[in-house]
């Protein structure tokens, strides 16, 4: 297993697109805030933008406000406790879904789940420039998302994710109170490239030009 | 099947994350200029700084530069006739490959596919911000890229991306020549988004604050 290296905190705050990344977290602590419509109309503008393979655009969100309290409980009802205890404080939750068949052939889109990552990437650097944090949740139970939320066959319930400001870690079981605010730590470079064969480990900051090689 | 929308081609250049998403297409012209190694190594440190499932980071690339002509010639290979017309003129190819099954457990991921797709967004965002374009196909032979560049069990090829400069579209065949440079349409909104139960289809932008309804 790779040595995993953890992320260095600098105090700068580049512009751009490296700045939404490291920026970027997914926070366990939510204010009570709500969003507002316009900002999730673009958070979800910013998701349907993102490309798909045959331009299938197999990405579905259920959305639930807190307001909403059939809706929201619904949606929080399919996390796993651990999930539930600080997912039920963000304003708003999102089960991302995968239509898993071609809607052209009817044959199996083996990008669906790829294509959904995608747009729910694009969702996420949206928000973050909005001041936005979204945390997205392998934990929850995708049968009880079908049958509550009455999910047609041929689309699968994908993640779960919490959107909203950030809030206090006061308010957070003792638990979660140190890894809500910090990176998880990150693989080398050097352990998930390969130079045009998985034989040969790549990293792009040595020795670049002259690591080519062969021809 | 929902009626598409065709994106409204405006003249305006919004900054930030909106912009990026409104310059980003997929072209079929690249331009010969290479990719300097630096911004190379910044479109992978966006893709590892991405989200995944238990920070297992299923991602990995198989990365061929023209002039490394024996890689480069591996990843073409396995591409279907029609990308390798147009993408053997790009000067980076790269294999984005997920790792199926959970390092901590060795069970399957199930969100292997999904989080390969949130990096690969995020390597194309960051790309689009540098001036590059990635255009991702799922048009190659997954079983010849294992065979080719040995790729090992527990691993799946996952897309093919041409990376580079846009090119003069003169330079390609008849056929590409149109759709090269138009974005595809999008399905609107309200066929995407659904309040609370997939029953309630959801638009943000219309009637919003009235609409949760129900309690």
């Amino acid at each position: 297993m790779p040595v995993m290296q953890v992320e260095r905190q600098t105090d700068s705050n580049p512009a751009g697109v490296e700045g939404l990344l490291e920026r970027r977290y997914s926070p366990y602590a939510f204010s009570p805030r709500p969003v507002e419509p316009e900002k999730l109309r673009q958070l979800f503008e910013a998701a349907r933008s993102a490309p798909s393979s045959y331009n299938e655009q197999p990405w579905r969100f259920v959305v639930a406000r807190r307001e909403d309290a059939e809706g929201f409980g619904r949606l929080l009802d399919t996390l796993v406790d651990q999930n539930r205890k600080w997912a039920r404080n963000a304003p708003v939750l999102v089960l991302s879904v995968a239509k898993v068949d071609f809607t052209h052939s009817g044959q199996p889109n083996r990008h669906a789940w790829y294509d959904v990552g995608q747009a729910a990437a694009y969702l996420t650097l949206q928000a973050t420039e909005l001041g936005l944090y979204v945390h997205q949740m392998a934990g929850f139970d995708p049968v009880k998302a079908r049958q509550l939320l009455s999910i047609p066959e041929g689309y699968e319930p994908a993640a779960m994710m919490a959107v909203g400001y950030p809030g206090e870690t006061e308010s957070l079981p003792e638990a979660l109170r140190q890894s809500g605010s910090t990176r998880r730590p990150r693989k080398p470079l050097d352990t998930l490239l390969f130079e045009g064969t998985w034989a040969r480990p790549w990293s792009p900051a040595v020795g670049d030009s002259s690591s080519t090689g062969i021809q």
